[in-house]
This record gives C-alpha cells, structure tokens and sequence, in this order.
C-alpha cells in the first residue's frame, strides 16, 4: 500500500501552466503533486566556444532549489558560495536529456539555457525538471519558427521522464518524497515520446536490485513517460 | 506622462496568494504589477551566537531573483560562486526593515528567516519584498501564537515599503522598470502601519535632488505605504 | 550630553593631509577625530566594458579596513576570501556619491578609481571615505588638467557627506563610535557643496522615526557638509 | 572492428598492484590497458555528524585526476578552486557504489575514505575506481578483522564496474577512450560478484536506444563483472 | 653607482613612530625610505588548537599591501577573493621570523597577530615588516609585562631583516624598487640582534651566484640587521 | 645516530622510472627513498600575457600531494576550495629554480609547464620535485629538439636540490621525515650541475644557526647536488 492511496503504476496528478513568466521566450509551471517546478527557456544568438563556428546549436540546463521549497529550509547555494554536487548532477542530467531531441543542425547556431527552479519539492523534481523543461523548450522553439528564424523544426523527439523504484517490496512508479525517502533501490528513466530510450539511471543505497525487477521497473517507465508525453503534447499544441 | 498611463500618485495593481508553497511556516506570492516576489518564513529554533542565551530573537532576510526573472537572462548566483554586491544589500536592507516591526523579546529566542524570491522583475523588487516578506513573517507568527509558543504578539507594527522617484521631472509613486530605469533619482521608503519612518534611501545616480523635492517624495511614500498596509491586513486577517 | 563632551551641532576635528602617498594621481589622509581614512585616486587610460567608445569617463571607489583598525582585531577579508556585505555595500555607495560630483563626459574615456582605506575607526568610516576621497579625486583631476589632457573640468560640484542620529533622544551631528553603537537611528547624508542632495540613508534598527525628526537631521546634515566642503576647498586651492 | 583490435565482449587487460603507497591502511594501483588508478583507504575513528551516535560506519569517496593524466593537460582542480561537475558527480557514485557491498553495522563507527586518483587515463576511469577502490577497501578492513577491531566481516559482496556501450553499432564491453569518444550511448554497470546489480547509468549523446540493445550491453556487463571480480579475489585473498 | 647615491653597504634613511594607532596593543609605522609599514599587534587569550592546552604561546603575522601603494594600482586581495602566492609566502616568512625571538613558554597561552599592511612600497617590503612587526610586537609585550600578565620577558633576541643582492655585478646592501627590478641576484638576511641566523632566502632569477658572492651577502647583511638592532632598541626602550 | 642508520653525509637511494606515464611530452617517477614524486613536463605553444610577443620562452610549475600520500590523510585541496600556502610557496620556488637553468630566448615563444605530484611522502618533497622535474623537462625538451622546433639546446645547465639540516646537534644531508619534524634548522640548497648556487632557504624554527654551521651544510649541499647532478646525466642520456 503505498502513503498516497496510489496503485503502483499510477502516477501522481500532473498539471502545467504554461506562460507562467512574461519575459523568458518559454515558460511553464509544471505540478507533479506537490512537486512544482518552474521552467523557462532563453534564446541566445551565441553558442559555447567549442562549437563556436560548426553551425551547430546547443541546448544546456540549470536546476535550482528556492531555500524552502523543502520541508526544511535548506542553505541558499548563492550564500554558500556553490552548486553542491546533487545539483550539478542533476543539471547536467537535465541538460544532456534535452539535448536527445534536438537536431542541433536544424536549430542553427544558437543556445537555449533551460533553467529549472523548484518552488515546492515532494520527491522526483529531476524528472519533472526535464519533463517541464521540454516543455519550456518547446514554447521558445515554436516563437523561432514563427519568427522564420528557424525553419526546420529542431525538436525531433519530445523528452520526458518519471521515477521508478522498489518501495516496500513493490516495483513501483513516481514515487513521492514519503517513498523516495524510504526506498533502497530508485531511480529515473529518460525516454523520447516515441518510446526510446536515453538515460537510465538506476541506483540502490546499501541495497541491490535484480535483472528481474530492473525489467519491471522498465515496464512502468514506458507507462509514465507514455502518459507524460501525451500532456506535453496537449499544452504545447 | 508615465509609460503605463498611471497617474503620478498611482500605485500598482496589488495581489497576494497566501500559502503560495506548504513546507513554510508562512508563504505569500505578492505581485506589484509585473514585479513576482515568492516570499517565505521559515522558524527555526536557535538563533545567532551573538544573541545566543540574550533571550532575544532574531529575524533576517534573504533575496534571490530566478536567472530569467528579468528581460535577458542573468546569470545564477550560485553558479558565478557568489551574492552580488546588489544581492547583498537588498537583502540586509529587507532584514533590517522587518527587524524594525518586531519586538524580538516577545519573540523570544528563536530565528524566523524570510526568503524573497523575485520569480518575474519590473522595478521596485525589494520593496515588494519587505511589503510581501512581512506578511509571510505576519502569517508564521501567527501558527506561533496559535500553537502558545508565543503569547504576547511580537509584531508590533506592520513594515511596508514603497520606491518613489523623479521621473521626467516629476515626483512619481511606485516606479516601473521603465521609469527606473529613466529616473535620475530614487528611492525606497520603509514605514510602520502607524506612519513612522524606518527606513529611507534616496540617491541620484549623475543627479541631485532639493529638500523641496525630497518632501514631496515622502508625500508621495506615505500615501503608498499606507494603501499598502491596508492590503497586508486584510490578507493576514 | 555627548561622551565627547560635544555640542548636538558640532562636527569632530578635522584634518587632512594631501600628498600622503607619492605614487597614486591624489592621495590625502582625512582625520574625522579618531576616524583615519587614507584616500587615494588611480587614475587609468581605460573604462569599464559597458561604457567603451561612449566618450564617458568613470568613477569608482573601493573601501577596506586594516584587520586592527578597530577595537577588537577583524578578519582580513583577504584571508576570508570574500569581502563583506558591509563593504560592498559602502563601496558602492562612495562611487555613487562622487559620481553625482562628476561631468563624466568631460572626464573623457578613463577610469579614476578611489581607494579607501581605513587606518583607524571610531565611526563614521564611509562619510569620511566620501569626503577625503572627493580630495583625493580633485587632486588626481588638477593634475590631468594641469597636463592639457583634460580641458573643461570635470568636477562639477564638490561632495561631501556627514552622519546624523539620535543619540539619547537628541539629533545630533557627526556620530562617533560612542554614540554609533548606541543610536538607534543614524544615517548618512551626502550632499554637494551648493547644498544638492546627492544621497540620504537614514535607518533604524529596531525603533522607528518621525518626519519631524528626519527633519532636524536634515538640518544638521545641511550645516556639517557646509563646513566639509570648506575644509575641502581649502586644502586643495 | 574495435580500434584495439579486441572482440567486442573483450576486457582490456587488467592488473594490479597491492601495496603501492605505504601510509594507507589499504592501497592498489589498478591498471584497466592504459588506464592507471591509485587507490588508497583510509580508515578514521570518527564519521560524519549525521550518523554520530547511530554505531553505523561509513564509506566514502574523493576521485581526481592528475593535470597531465590526459593526452592534452587540464587546469589542476586546487587551482581552478573548485571540483568540477563530472569529479563530483563520479565521486558521489565510488562512494554509493562501494557502500552497496558494506554492511555498515558490522564495520561499527568508523569511516573509511577512498581515494582513488587517475594517474593515466584512458577511458573508464570511474569503473577502474570502483574495482580499484574495493580492492584498497577490501585490504583495508583486512587490517581492521586482523586487529580484532571488527569483528564480523563488513565487505558482504565485492562490488565491480565496467563500461559497456554501442561504438559503430555494436554492443562492445570496457570502452577505451577513442570508442568512448566515438560512441554516441554508452555508461556503466555496477554490480556485485554475485550478480546483483547496484546501479545503472546508461546514456546516449544526442542519440537514443532500445530496449533489446539495453538488454545485449547488460549481458556483456555481467561477464566483464564476473571476470573483475575473480582478479579482484586473486589479489586480496 | 647606485641609483639613489648610497654607498654599496649603506642603508636607506629609516624612521619609525611607535603608537601610529590607538586600538592596537603596540603599532608602529616604520620607514625605510620610501617604503612605509603600518605594523599592529594584537594579542588575544587564545591560541590555535594545535597547542591548545600546551602551555605554549604563538605569535602569527599576516601581510597586505593598499591597491595603490604600489606605482601602478595592484587589484585589491579582498576583491579578488584570494590572498596571492607572494602574500602567503610573505606573512608565513614574518610569522616564522618573529617566532623565532620569542620564548613562546614565557609568552604563555595567547597568541599575538602582527598585522604588516604595506602604505607605500618601494622595494624591501617584506624585511621592514619584520623589522617593524618586532617593534609592533615589543611593545605589545611591554603592555603584558607592565600588567603583570606576563612575568619573564619571552622576547628573548631581537629579530631584525635586511635586503641583499647583486646589482650590476656588486653585492650591495638594503635593495630600493629600482635596484630590485634589475637584480638578477637578491634576498633576505633574518637575523637576531645578537647575529645569529634565523632564515636565509637567497635567489638567483634567470642567474646563479658563487659562493663567494654568498658570503659577501651575508657581511653586509650582518653589518645593516646590527644598524636595524639599534633602531629597534632606541625606539622601544 | 640518523634514525634511518645513515651517515651525516649520506642521501638516501635514489631511483627513477622515466617515462612513467604516456600522454606527457616528459615524465618521470623519482623516489628518494620513501619519497616519491610523478614529475612531468607538458609542452604548450602559448606564453603567459607578460611575454607575449617577446620571443622568450616560460617554464612553470604546479605541486601537488595526493591525499593520503603522508601519514594521516589530509584534506584535498581540490576539495577544500583553493591551494595552501605551502602549496604556492612550493610550487613558486620549484618554477623559479627550473627556470634558472633555461635559456628562455632558446627556449622559443611556448611554455614548458612541469607537474609534480606527490605520491608518497616522507620528507623533502620539494627537493625530490625539482630534481625529477628538471628530467622531466630534460625529457621534454629533447623532443622538441628531436622534431626540430628547437635547435640549440634551451636547457644551459642541469637544476638539482637536496635538503640539509641541524638534526640532533649535527649537520645532516637529505632529511627525511623522522628528521625533518625533529630539526630546528633545515633548509633546501638548489643547485646547477656546474655547482653554481640558485637559491637557499634556510631556516630555524623556534631556533637560531650559526655561520659556521651554516658553511657546513653548504659543504653537504654541494656533495648531495653533485650527486643527482650525475643520476640525471644518467637517466636522460
């Protein structure tokens, strides 16, 4: 019985505001229960230096947390001086998803940072970030290719993704903070709209996981990146 | 003439969303126009070494603005590794304002930290902040004293703050971004509910001002600051 | 009555000696009683990034403290790895005076930094930063002018700026460590030699003022910066 | 064809090294081909503040890498003043990694760092830590059973990792750096010597996969898995 | 020749005022022409943990030069947010200098921080904050004895710095800015009042030196730290 | 008696492995006795900002010490945020010996940066990263040479250092660690082959040396130079 009353495949209920900031060039608020995540999208006509001239576009994220988006109010990283290494993994996470559905040809030399700052925090805000992100993405991409400075559509594949672990015994999917905390085995899985795979990332903590239950696992994934496509589709329509 | 078509004395449209997130102690979401400030209290029970064992508590402030809460993107603090100097003033200035409303030996000894977020920026951020970061420190006060942990009500008088400024040669309330950005003179006024004063900052950048000038600037700050605390009353009611 | 033993309107001695350092364009050693600030003004062929091919010249301060120039020894911010909040804000707030001091177009394309550094405190450290650096800054500029390399002179106005509080429910002029620790309000005022607001900070930390009040400050601040700015016509003739 | 010459579900040749540095309670230095790692344990009587008291031991992990370990030199980390996100992100995972093998009740209050430090790099770097490193663990904790200091063997099941990824196409098993270069999916398997798995990251580069491939680089992970962990019986028996 | 006109083992005019500061327990600025040293004592009841609870004194320095006491602005360390290479090597050469006189038994457990911050530097910076910092630190001293907090004297040998070097082919005595800008050959003589040797730094830039020339180092040397004795003693008796 | 059972003028064995790792244009494994260092030269075809465009050529180094290369484990400084004093002290002397045996016009307009990092330490590091550094650069330089890109031979006379002290009374050559934190007076001497000096440190901790003695150790130095003079002839042949 998991905390929430939820089935084991059922994911929490999902709503995006989509437009939440006027001045990024995309922007949504996305609710995955309590987890509530903001992301814009910027449009920048300069590109990182190592791909300065290749005609190639990139696509590049950052997360943050406000200090009380948690149950205790965690230390402000700006007063702390730096990015502790859970957000820099998860930004790069973020990133490095995105980019799996961007033909980078296609959206010409150009950067779009996707910034991610969780408001309200109850477990998988990694996962909502990149779900919420493409979706930022997309807004800002469609203002390209209505200005005509994009013509074809760069975004080739939606991205999204959801948690999964093993909670009480059970394989279980999108696990909120309540699970996620007593969870041995848990992790995300990245996957494109059309069902391909792009990160798995699948730990234990001082516990271990068979094939049998990895396979499980993979099975509720497909569910809930399915479902989360479908919403992508409909507020970015 | 002013860029919105409000008249000299004319405030913003004022809106706040009380429990804006579910972890804090208290939280509000106050829009001043276009100007977004996620304010939030946090309690916690120690207080500073240098006030350690003094019976007193404390109450401080931070400020953090979203990269793309502005017109282009800025970068993220945490990420250049540090508060700007702007950052830094805002946010002791927020802390100090919010200090002046409260007596800290009701309070007793324990810390309320107020986090102001700005989400979307059109001028005037920090005096959203103190206005908004009082009525989240009203709101967790409040569960203090609901709970008996507090018995004589340590806010003794509201703190709201309003910027003025000259703008086209004229005294102007509640500037905009496109007026501070024009203005040649500006300021912030912070007072008490009742009318006292706590705060003034009133500098030109390339300019001076009169004294003439700077009494009808606080003509102007009282008017706003008293329609403010009318509004953080009826909220927090 | 005043621990100095001073009246309400009388500043502290004053003394100033230029030429404190032979290296920099303009040096002076300012003494506001027991209050020692070296000033010195750099003066370099080259401006910041956002105003490069504007014509406009540029003038900013940086203010430190040695580590035992206070009663008990502080931290070297050098060794801390970061400069203060305090400090960043008191060096924004002397560039900002002297520039209101400044034609920066017939300063012409260069940057005049001023240093403060304080020797020995005893209050009011950034009003005797403003006014011994508005020297060293007239000293720097004689010698730009006296070279033809700047025609029209760029130091329109002099500044100069004073602290003001109440200290025992009096206003009083010129505050000193004493009186400093005990106001609960004191601010600074920083005027031009004709008598121009350039700047007013005047806060309370946990107590509150009136208009009346701010007024008499006013008053006194208006006296102390005419007196300060005599003193600075005369060592510079 | 692999550049190497080697069958796609071929190892590199592996060796190490017990011993090599005499201070450490543990060290190896492993060499996966031209990947070179030190890796040394050391034990400390005391463990982090959020397990005091609690009779639990802890294991954790700092990873680096030499400036000229690589074909071109990077800046030193101790330089530059900061860990970059990939040495965060790979000492985070050692650490996990090696904690899914340790029963840290039996190990008791005490907390053993492993460092593992890339001397030569070749490709797969994090993998050769985490084999190397439970060796330096493993000989570690042998000091402490001899000693009598731990009673019950803490190291219930070796844990190892190897990269597997798709390089023209194919499934190959222990990238080396140019088809690591080249692969456009690829990551790591960490498992224990009895075929449990511990945590799966898999990740494609502006590329996706599927299902059925996931499946074929598992495969290949579990006999390079089993054939690391014999060595690393070899050596520390 | 010398560019200043001194003779091969003449020193530069040197003058010192003692009490150049009121807070501090001893200060001095000491001249040794056109370099000028602001030295400060502080002593505190405490000690770094390393000798906590030995019974033992310490006696530390640290070392800052103003931006502009150099003849082009240096960036300021605060700012930058690191002290540099050559401060750090300098403050850890006062510290070890200083200790060397000093019987830190008799001094008994507090420590004394002698603060060198450079006012104007025109060569030999770092021997006249060590011959200034000793005076800085009698003094300190002498208000401990006076006070009866420290009984027998721990100031047991006098500590006094000279430059020396090669400049153009001769060996001469106490280097100003120019000759040190030129000499391929120079260093520092720390030595007691007594003539014994506490440290030698004797570098070649780009150059070697004999033996030979070694030993004609350390006769002037010998000759200009006696000089400096005798100031010294004149100053604090 | 030494506690290592050497004689006053006995260095410990000495052994070095070049070519120890494949990617640095130089590299070589220097033990001296249980010190050991991983030297290597990186050849780049860019000079610092100071001398660009002068046709001079740059040698630097960096030093390092992997974290449990000493008896405790010691912070990493990547860790930690910045490079210790002794860090910079170091790894300045180590770039201005090297450079003193290098004819920088020969050299040619790029920069030679040696790496030396410690694997294992027991006393006389820097002296250890010196001597392996001039080989690995002698390495380095001979291919430059071997490709033509330099035709008279940059390296004018080989650098080596050794370490002597006042250990139990005596003057002792090559300290090791047992001495070193043992003696009062110790010190590096760095040399040419030709027995040219270029630099000394010698310093007394809590301690004073004599003249005399301080001609003993220099009669040491020349001894224990001669001979690494002679293994570096050797190992680079």
């Amino acid at each position: 019985m998991r905390p929430s009353g939820r089935k084991l495949d059922e994911m929490r209920a999902v709503s995006v505001e989509t437009g939440f900031t006027k001045h990024a060039e995309g922007s949504a608020l996305i609710k995955m229960g309590d987890t509530h995540v903001l992301c814009t999208a910027t449009i920048e006509d300069r590109v990182p230096p190592f791909i300065k001239g290749s005609g190639l576009g990139w696509v590049t994220a950052e997360y943050g947390m406000l200090p009380r988006a948690t149950n205790t109010r965690m230390r402000r990283e700006a007063a702390s001086g730096k990015q502790g290494g859970r957000t820099v993994e998860i930004q790069r996470l973020i990133g490095r998803a995105l980019r799996a559905g961007v033909d980078r040809s296609a959206l010409g030399e150009r950067q779009i940072t996707v910034d991610c700052d969780v408001l309200q925090a109850d477990g998988g805000t990694r996962c909502a970030s990149i779900t919420g992100g493409w979706i930022a993405l997309r807004l800002a991409v469609n203002k390209l290719m209505k200005a005509g400075d994009v013509v074809s559509d760069p975004l080739v594949d939606p991205v999204a993704a959801i948690s999964c672990g093993i909670y009480a015994g059970q394989p279980v999917l999108d696990l909120d903070y309540p699970e996620d905390s007593e969870a041995g085995v848990d992790g995300n899985f990245i996957m494109t709209g059309s069902g391909k795979l792009i990160e798995i990332q699948m730990s234990a903590e001082g516990s271990t996981y068979t094939r049998d239950q990895m396979n499980q696992l993979m099975d509720l994934a497909e569910k809930g990146v399915g479902e989360l496509a479908e919403i992508q589709k409909s507020v970015t329509a």
